[in-house]
């Protein structure tokens, strides 16, 4: 664990623990099958970024209630509802290490499953008895369903450009984060302008965090990641890193590259090749750079707030979407 | 038509109009390929039943304002969502006459547009700015999508009885009516008698359509259906005909059926065989007669209100419930 992982663990462990424990306490479907589904998506070792954000992002509008950690779990929920589905869509095999529900359970259980989350995560935000909140929460849900349908329609299309690619990361990562930090904004009734910065802060680090998201799976490998590397050029998904170096190489370099993505069971040859090119024509470092400006854009928001603990947390947050490797 | 059919659809004629101007204006997807999938299933000759419902239980209660259609769509929309991921969970070929979504737009988009459904279908509801009403909606949700997991988990068992089939349909199909009558009384701001008297009135219509559903499986066929006649069966799914007529059969008849029942494939001889046995054994008289109670029921939940157009509406609502031919 490198020391800027370490340093957060410590300043976010209490929080973690509540949310931990709030996870387990409303998860009490009706049937001990759904709890059995659920709890192997929820309970396999996920980083609880999102409610952690939420958590974080009330204190610093010095929210002084009791729903904050309860709230939070709703993101949760919402998140594993998603890769319940997009396991399934992507006909993934591992997810943090572990064989995905679908292959265990079944497509048909787990698609009822991933529903029940979806409703469960609106129930809870109900529970804040605030009609705001309810609507960022539902417009999550609905954004995030039409980013996957908007990146499934541009499966393998080499004219998928950065624009493109942009809406649709917002659409399937960063609004989860966005809508993090503004309903626990909306939850402390905070200020406009504090709930402004809060959502700029988890737009911008949602980007981020998916851009360093399509790098990894170029620069990490199946054991580290938990799952199969290239799995986004298996399903023929085109990220940054390939679409900047599509834009740079020249025509020799993008037939071939191009002659990788269409096929699907390209060699391991095949994919060092890919990554080779990817390197060359700074496809690798020019995602990493625009991460990059998405971390200081995100710092820059918080810069609302006055220093304390918990800007160094969401600070050191940021800073961290760089150094992942899983 | 009959005539019960054509003296409901007559007093109801403006109620569908407005509800079906309510339904196109309001899916605004970002996405053209959403509004064509969700399209498909939306409007391919659905009754609206529930919606209408929603919109005539507000009226009963004198709601005044104008929000009524407006959120009475949202029951449409869950609906529709429910359909999608259904059709696919059961590998349905056909949905009123018409291919399935997911033999058109393949599983992933056809998942993902039913998330899109479900999470409009809230936005929706949270239009209404009462939090009462938003856990209505997202507990029906919760409820629908663990009586499908529940059937699923009991297919092709024979050990389920009535009770456990009451306690399935009425997550699966009855919550979503009894939510749309209670909604409807928490819009109107009702007194909780009355929203008492509409959700008894929803929950009873809701399994007397069930029921006449399930019955409907085995007394139509493949045309007047719009879906293949045994599909039940074929998926394993035991419904009360099935269920009173095992609990009548003596040791050997009741083998019969169980061995018809065990083969996915079965001929049709081996259904009409079956069929006959459903008739023999007082299955589908007594589940006829058991949705008939249920009518019986809703209409005697109707008693708190004045008689007026709307009551007789309502009745004959439920009357024609037990009319259904598809």
């Amino acid at each position: 664990m490198n020391d800027l992982k370490a340093r957060i663990l410590g300043l976010v462990e209490k929080d973690l623990t509540a949310i931990e424990a709030e996870l387990e306490h409303h998860l009490n479907p009706h049937l001990d099958l759904v709890r059995e589904v659920a709890g192997h998506i929820l309970f396999s070792g996920g980083k609880r970024l999102r409610p952690l954000l939420l958590v974080l992002a009330a204190r610093l509008c010095d929210y002084r209630g009791d729903y904050d950690k309860t709230f939070s779990i709703s993101l949760e929920y919402l998140h594993a509802a998603t890769l319940l589905h997009d396991d399934l869509i992507d006909e993934a095999e591992l997810r943090r290490g572990k064989p995905v529900a679908h292959s265990i359970w079944g497509n048909a259980t787990t698609i009822l499953v991933g529903d029940f989350l979806l409703a469960r995560a609106l129930s809870i935000a109900a529970g804040t008895g605030n009609i705001e909140i309810i609507k960022v929460v539902s417009g999550i849900t609905e954004n995030m369903s039409q980013g996957e349908i908007h990146q499934l329609s541009r499966k393998g299309d080499l004219s998928l450009d950065e624009t493109e690619y942009r809406e649709v990361i917002w659409r399937k990562t960063a609004v989860l984060f966005e809508g993090a930090c503004r309903s626990a904004g909306l939850l402390a009734n905070a200020d406009p302008d504090r709930i402004e910065a809060l959502s700029a802060y988890g737009a911008n680090l949602g980007i981020a965090f998916q851009m360093a998201d399509d790098l990894i799976d170029y620069t990490s490998d199946t054991q580290v990641l938990g799952k199969k590397a290239g799995a986004d050029l298996r399903e023929g998904k085109l990220t940054l890193p390939v679409i900047a170096a599509l834009e740079a190489a020249d025509s020799h370099d993008r037939k071939r590259m191009a002659a990788i993505i269409a096929n699907p069971d390209f060699s391991l040859e095949d994919f060092e090749a890919l990554k080779g090119l990817l390197d060359q024509y700074g496809g690798l470092a020019y995602t990493r750079q625009k991460a990059r400006e998405h971390v200081m854009l995100a710092k820059k928001a918080l810069a609302e707030f006055t220093p304390s603990e918990t800007t160094t947390i969401l600070n050191d947050l940021a800073d961290f979407t760089l150094q992942r490797r899983a």
